[in-house]
């Protein structure tokens, strides 16, 4: 998915901007100062008929940025604002400053920095157009807090490196503050690039292997793009309980999964990949992947009704007795919301043994419009 | 300074915790695999005469972790604590489990990973030893916050994956919070690995190149270790005025620091590591080097009374209209405080253009104790 700066700049179209981002960057700038920085220097195109940050592999950092429209934006305005803020994202996101950057030097190291629009029911409504999206049903288990809820439009920032998430937030959050409020900030984690080889499962802040059941190929298309180019995003904040988390054994702890702590493999298998067998019986007649473990109760076969999960881990400070403000920034696109997720969630708010350990404190949801061609902009279909 | 797993495990002494590592991370774990992951495994070693974190090149995360002890803590506690924590350090920061780790696998993949104690004043008072540091004069630039500030015990936690550090600080606040209160964290990052060759200078959040003048080699050695391996930190939170900062042309924010932007070469040179010349007349007669610069009020010649920076950024929410929550988590090395950091920041809270965009907002010191032998601990020296 991502290309090499060194191959766009033979490709010409940014030579302008690449030559610069060196030049100032590293005054050396030899070829082997360059071939060292691949992780600095990676660039996810923006431009194409989906928008990048959601099949994107996901890069180690994430700000997901959500606003408030005031009362009586109307439809003009937000066109004005999503103009504004593509032209940004097509620039930063291939490593050249924003019109105006204010710190044009922080711009030249994209490290993959993917920016992604995600429009909340309000937005719709501000533009006169029934929405595609409706915030979720509430569920048993939400604990759900306003300061981690709802949000008009999002901003998703992700990138390899923390210091290019934070500049890039700063310039979109500069040119997006006269037409909303900012209304949340989340900020979360994956690996650091090359800590683990690249297609290996990475762990949460549980030490689970999350991800495995992801659709890829063929099977994530189905379950996350609409034919015009669309998806949807459901982004949860989850508190991971970790003081109760860390009484538990090793047994328990794969007994609420369904899957292995260590190879991640299901109890039904032998390795992380194996689909798990729901039908398989132990010597006693017991079903070998638990009823009420999460995969079990989390688990899709239909290919179109599959989620694909992007969560991001989060750890803030301790609290003064030293319990740790751990858990996921999850992240989940689909085509449908209600077709897909919903009833995911449904099963998990009924019965989950994780819903022990995880508790839901924040929840938003979103439409993704298609991308957009070199001379558009993201939400031209609604907004034009 | 980091050696990796690879060659640790050709050593030995590690080859058990090694080889679980790579059985447990990765369940394929073929050379081909470890080969391309060795920011993952790279390990920094924890004995020696001097703490580790301190003259390390400063990797991608970190993590202040900041204990006020209770009212009667002793002498004999204290040891209890420091012999814990300096055991959890010795494994974690090599890529193995704490003692009664609760998601080892999270321990695999030091990435780097340093683990270093700061003793604060209070630390001294209630083990009944003099304290060969106190808390810094007040300056009137200075803004600070109770909830930045002090500290009696410091955990200074850095590694090139975020996910590493989480864990870390999980453990280590687990087993250091019975003897004392979670007073305040700071986290902060540089640039992820592979983003900018190493040995380059890194940018910070305000867009300058930060650490040009940072001693090396000998004159490192001689500004901060004392001969018992010992040396001092100071820790301030220093907000960036970054509303501020952007309405500064590329020409004044240079000025504020004598240095240019692009380059980061002094205005008396051409070249980023080009020696300042403060003597420089321009054709007016001016200094080529403004009095009042950053650089110029910061300068130190004596290598004996110069100061290491490692200071972090941080970047947290903005708040509700969009102004950025940034700045640095100023981390300074030196032997004495009082003679070579206070005169330094004396000036600078005299004079100094920057302070115009920067605001102190918390400010802490600590005595580092010297490092310790496979079968010793940190602090012995004082609690033993
Ligand atoms: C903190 C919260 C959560 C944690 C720690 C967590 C953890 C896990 C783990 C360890 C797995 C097994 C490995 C894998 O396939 O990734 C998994 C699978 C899965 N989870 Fe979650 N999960 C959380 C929340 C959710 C939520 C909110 C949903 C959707 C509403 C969800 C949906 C799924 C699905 C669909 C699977 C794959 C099931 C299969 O087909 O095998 N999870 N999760
Ligand atoms: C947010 C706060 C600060 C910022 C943004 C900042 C920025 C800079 C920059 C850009 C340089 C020039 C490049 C370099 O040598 O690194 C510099 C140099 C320096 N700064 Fe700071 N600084 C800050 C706070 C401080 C503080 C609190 C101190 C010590 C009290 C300090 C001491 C120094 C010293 C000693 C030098 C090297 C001067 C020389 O010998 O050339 N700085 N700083």
């Amino acid at each position: 998915m991502s290309v090499r700066r060194r191959h766009l700049l033979a490709g010409g179209a940014l030579a302008g901007a690449g030559a610069a981002a060196g030049a100032l960057a590293f005054r050396g700038d030899e070829p082997a100062a360059l071939a060292a920085v691949d992780t600095g220097t990676a660039i996810v195109p923006f431009h194409g008929v989906r928008q990048a940050g959601v099949a994107t592999d996901p890069p180690a950092h994430a700000s997901f940025v959500a606003f408030t429209l005031p009362a009586g934006t109307d439809r003009r305005q937000l066109g004005r604002l999503m103009r504004l803020l593509s032209d940004d994202a097509a620039r930063l996101t291939q490593g050249a400053p924003a019109l105006g950057d204010t710190d044009a030097a922080l711009a030249l190291l994209p490290a993959r920095l993917t920016i992604t629009f995600g429009f909340g029911p309000g937005l719709y409504e501000a533009a006169g157009v029934p929405s595609p999206v409706k915030a979720l049903p509430s569920f048993a288990i939400d604990r759900l807090e306003a300061r981690w809820s709802g949000g008009d439009l999002l901003i998703q920032i992700c990138a390899d490196d923390a210091l290019t998430v934070a500049h890039a937030q700063r310039m979109l959050v500069k040119d997006a503050r006269p037409f909303g409020a900012v209304r949340w900030v989340q900020t979360g984690f994956r690996r650091s690039p090359g800590v683990q080889p690249t297609g290996f499962t990475q762990r949460n802040v549980l030490g689970q292997l999350d991800g495995t059941a992801n659709p890829t190929g063929d099977a994530l298309d189905a379950a996350v793009w609409a034919p015009d180019g669309s998806t949807t995003l459901v982004v949860r904040r989850i508190r991971a309980e970790i003081e109760k988390w860390d009484l538990l054994s090793v047994a328990d702890k794969e007994n609420a999964v369904g899957r292995r702590m260590d190879t991640g493999a299901p109890f039904s298998g032998a390795k992380e990949h194996d689909e798990p067998d729901f039908a398989a019986l132990d010597a006693n007649g017991l079903p070998v992947m638990p009823d009420y473990a999460h995969v079990t109760r989390a688990h899709v076969t239909d290919p179109a009704l599959k989620i694909l999960r992007r969560p991001y881990n989060y750890d803030g400070a301790p609290n003064a007795v030293g319990h740790p403000d751990s858990g996921l920034v999850f992240a989940s696109y689909q085509r449908s919301i209600e077709r897909q997720y919903v009833p995911i969630q449904q099963r998990l708010a009924e019965r989950d043994l994780l819903n022990e350990w995880i508790t839901p404190i924040g929840s938003a949801v979103f439409a993704v419009p298609p991308g957009c061609a070199p001379d558009g902009w993201i939400g031209a279909e609604v907004l034009g």
